[in-house]
């Protein structure tokens, strides 16, 4: 099986990933945080760990301040949720947001009244920061931008928009779910008040765990309200980080995998990854270019540019083209909408879709290959 | 290590979990659901698997409304979070009721105007129907209650309250955390419109897995939303179970590891798991009532009640006796308020807290034995 759905999932995982996780279980299943024996320590002891690495890792002020949830979609929710949001409050967002972000905006918009801006860039230079610019107003009370389309596989210039906003009070959020791992975000330099991303993508670790840095200014209501292992009296939850905004029990093996799965990022360096990453998109990109009737969407070079490469073949169904790269080639690819709509309209593929291929650490040139030269032939068969 | 924390977490777990979760992270570590490929197909197919399971153990209507999320108080959340509150709609709970009852429920009074009553027996007989009955008006909506208290071990008569609520409009929601897997719960039988329950507890999953079960009638808004891998065309939440209530990607190597749980239960049976615990409480309560000043809370038997004691003795403070257990005589428990404040204010040990031991299908009678022991030490160096 080639894998070509590291969007979606990263896949394989490093081998530390899974035998951390079966140690969490096998070794010291017990509940961190909520008791004070030696199993529970270590268990709480192996999140803190976590923490403070991701702390490290993306440049928060306060690894108090990493919260842990379910996935990045979760994380988006508290983010945009969480705000205390007023009638007439505005928010700048893109066009190329999923909805794990639209959502979330679409329903504060329905409930308390507040204006959202989709911008996208008005002319064939990448302008993302003036058509911010131009829909700031003193109103503005969040800017929240996914920091790579996981559709196109454009890049959004997150630092050049962190610097816009610096004498502004809005808040800066970021989704980083097609980045983090593979692009270096350091949330202080690029005054992000809030980076949410998944533990499951380039950060190699397994699904199961999303994440949500919060800078220490930031005034957020949690969105889930429970038990937190401390100040247990109170009727209302407790305004500590991170206990606060983690109510009832975390995902320790989750959480202790992507510890591991950090750990590999590291090892390998993010700028590495990237710059592998960058070389098989490239490629791909001129393989792909090379066969008539295929239509790419997103930049047409690799700079500025994640390892996703999204196409379709003239009128062609996608999704009968991912079926027979599954089933005859053993290539796995995502067709349709990738949960990303407004992405799509933007596109004009909103009716058709794409398909899309994505690249990971583990990735090789010999596989693009594979899946070039199946191109080639799914293309001739279908077209002929 | 002798682990009396059961009720905090499950320990061991059965080996099948960690092998499964392993499995599903090297081997089929994809995104469920999200695409069309072989990886992503096996791996919703676990998910769904666990989901039918599930819908036959609890005998929900419906097994596309069981909803996987966190944890069971995130499953709490979205069952009471979940409800169009309006202003003067009325609540009857427990004083039984862990904070992730107690805090959302707060939480919807303070901001939608909610009366609650959290009711208790108010005679030595048993009377928690009565007492809910009493309060029961036209104006109730909701009527939440544990199944069983973490802290008193004592269950509350769920049978009993659906057939009270069998005529009346008002949503019944269980929190069966301290029961899911040790007592046999039938949905459509009880009357219960929400099942709300951790995997890794009783189910002896892992941690990182929360349940709620959702009767065909019952409306809920979801509370996050975003990506569902279906009609991601629409800006608002799609109304499709139990996608539109599962927003991101799910803890598949959790749900897989659930899936082993589930079927160890299975295995060994829900009856003789709950006759085992039942042996070594009974067990436990006879030695402690034989060492002087302990003070036990909760049923003086071992009928009708978990496999939870929990004591204190004279005044010595707990904390200090879970230390010496832990440390010296490797026994671990849980000293506090057990996140379940409103039933220590009952008790009227909100200020010491509570020591609690709490047993699981794998402790054995030479395991109680060993901390009897070392309660008698325990206590008479520190009462001498």
């Amino acid at each position: 099986m080639i894998y070509f759905d590291q969007a979606a999932s990263s896949f394989p995982k490093p081998p530390a990933v899974a035998k951390a996780m079966a140690e969490a279980v096998n070794d010291y299943g017990a509940n961190p945080g909520r008791s004070g024996h030696q199993l529970s320590q270590r268990a709480s002891g192996m999140i803190d760990q976590t923490r403070m690495k991701l702390q490290k890792m993306f440049r928060n002020q306060s690894s108090d301040r990493v919260v842990f949830s379910l996935n990045a979609t979760t994380a988006l929710n508290q983010a945009i949720q969480g705000i205390s949001w007023e009638q007439g409050d505005r928010v700048i967002s893109t066009a190329y947001e999923h909805n794990s972000v639209r959502r979330p905006l679409e329903r504060v918009k329905a409930e308390s009244g507040v204006e959202i801006d989709y911008v996208r860039p008005t002319d064939l230079l990448n302008n993302w920061v003036e058509a911010i610019e131009s829909k700031l107003t003193e109103r503005t009370k969040l800017v929240v931008v996914t920091h790579g389309s996981n559709v196109t596989g454009e890049m959004i210039p997150i630092q050049s928009i962190g610097s816009l906003l610096k004498d502004h009070p809005a808040l800066f959020c970021v989704d980083a779910s097609q980045t983090a791992g593979v692009v270096p975000i350091n949330m202080v330099e690029m005054n992000i008040d809030m980076l949410a991303f998944p533990g499951h993508k380039g950060l190699l670790g397994p699904q199961g765990v999303g994440v949500l840095m919060v800078g220490n200014d930031v005034n957020l209501k949690p969105i889930i309200v429970g038990g937190t292992g401390t100040q247990s009296e109170t009727p209302n939850q407790p305004a500590a980080w991170p206990v606060g905004w983690e109510s009832g029990t975390l995902n320790t093996p989750g959480i202790v995998g992507l510890l591991k799965g950090l750990e590999e990022v590291e090892r390998r360096g993010m700028i590495e990854i990237y710059e592998h990453e960058k070389e098989l998109t490239l490629y791909c990109l001129e393989g792909l270019n090379r066969i008539s009737d295929v239509h790419i969407v997103g930049p047409k070079r690799a700079e500025n540019r994640l390892g996703v490469v999204s196409f379709n073949i003239s009128d062609i169904d996608g999704n009968e083209i991912a079926m027979i790269l599954d089933q005859h080639y053993g290539v796995a690819v995502r067709a349709g909408l990738h949960c990303s709509p407004l992405t799509h309209e933007f596109l004009g593929t909103i009716e058709k879709g794409l398909i899309r291929v994505s690249f990971g650490p583990y990735n090789t040139k010999e596989e693009v290959d594979t899946f070039l030269n199946a191109m080639k032939e799914i293309k001739e068969s279908l077209l002929e």
